[in-house]
């Protein structure tokens, strides 16, 4: 016999840094400590269905711009006094979003997380780990950056979310060659220090893409 | 309450196609449908464990050059008659191992399934897009390809892998620019048709590494 749990990792760039949604335990196991939204598999409930329950309990979902599964962990150990497996997920809120949270709820910077309960510290990285190297490969960047955007804006999204510095001029370079992002044909009222105006961009696409397919790999064309 | 298994899809090129290890149950629930190996967890094992002590009952698992999670479904109505949700595997052989198996088990072309068990056809197809999709940002074709070999040979296995034509001057050059293949020096004693005796390559790692990393977003160097 076994329990089935199923946790979020929800992140978000916030004053420049990337953050996580905790909520701290008011009783034990492990009170006072943070962890990640989410709880039992309940007996109808598939996977996806029981995370966005319960998640709903936490943030409004309707600002989750992406949802995906993460991994599950199931070492015997992993919570006290009872066998519980869990299925992790990554959710992704936009930069310009600022949901609504309960008050045992708050976002904290992932590079500087407070005592986490179980094994949800490990979740964390996890999920980091998986948004850095998503947005190498795929155009999910989508997930946290607003609707519409200037370089310089999208350029702090994405530092915050790699956690190290990244050239503008490379960046756009890339995601323009890649197709992830197009010129809206609309300019920012005043460029950054009075200068020129700053295009305007936004993603070509808002839901998720191997944006770098393997050019030779794919299938012959025409 | 609820159970806990867990399933792999190992897969190897056999033949120049792309086969899953599938055995055959012998009595209900869905006697005569194909199965992956694997099974309900066990109270003190964490999931790579279990999955690696069930595999040993089917595969040799020493064959296996790459084991990874693919992921966990839990629909209530996956498994007629109890409650479980599955985490599944990705397992790959090389194509020169030729492990034994037991009576009930066999290889199956994956674009060919006979009648598969339950959800686990799902699972074979979730495995092989899995594959492609690495096969494109990583080096994974290490796990699948011989310890040395010939660009045909090795165009051989990206074939059977991809589903579809592979062209070999392009397979070979974005492989050798991304760093995942080299040359051993060796040739072979043919080339193909009597002409030049082919060079002889290898990978250059034998775990997974994301090679073709987004370079302009990687930490700045020097």
């Amino acid at each position: 016999m076994c329990g089935h749990e199923v946790l979020a990792a929800v992140l978000q760039v916030r004053d420049d840094r990337l953050h996580v949604l905790l909520w701290r335990r008011a009783i034990d196991p492990d009170a006072g400590a943070w962890s990640l939204p989410g709880g039992d598999l309940a007996a109808d409930e598939h996977l996806g269905g029981s995370i966005r329950r319960q998640l709903a309990e936490k943030v409004d979902v309707r600002e989750l711009a992406h949802l995906e599964q993460l991994d599950s962990r199931g070492r015997p150990e992993r919570v006290p006094d009872r066998r519980v497996v869990a299925t992790s997920y990554l959710g992704l809120v936009p930069v310009d979003a600022d949901p609504q949270v309960p008050d045992d709820t708050a976002w904290h910077p992932t590079d500087a997380l407070p005592r986490t309960a179980f094994d949800h510290g490990e979740i964390v990285r996890t999920a980091v780990a998986r948004l850095r190297s998503k947005l190498s490969y795929t155009n999910l960047g989508f997930a946290l950056a607003p609707p519409e955007f200037t370089m310089s804006e999208l350029v702090k999204v994405y530092r915050a979310a790699l956690g190290h510095d990244v050239d503008p001029t490379n960046l756009q370079r890339i995601l323009v060659r890649r197709g992830q992002i197009e010129a809206t044909g609309s300019t920012a009222r005043h460029g950054p220090g009075g200068g020129r105006p700053a295009a305007i961009y936004r993603f070509t696409a808002r839901a998720l893409e191997v944006t770098d397919p393997f050019a030779v790999l794919g299938p012959p064309r025409g």
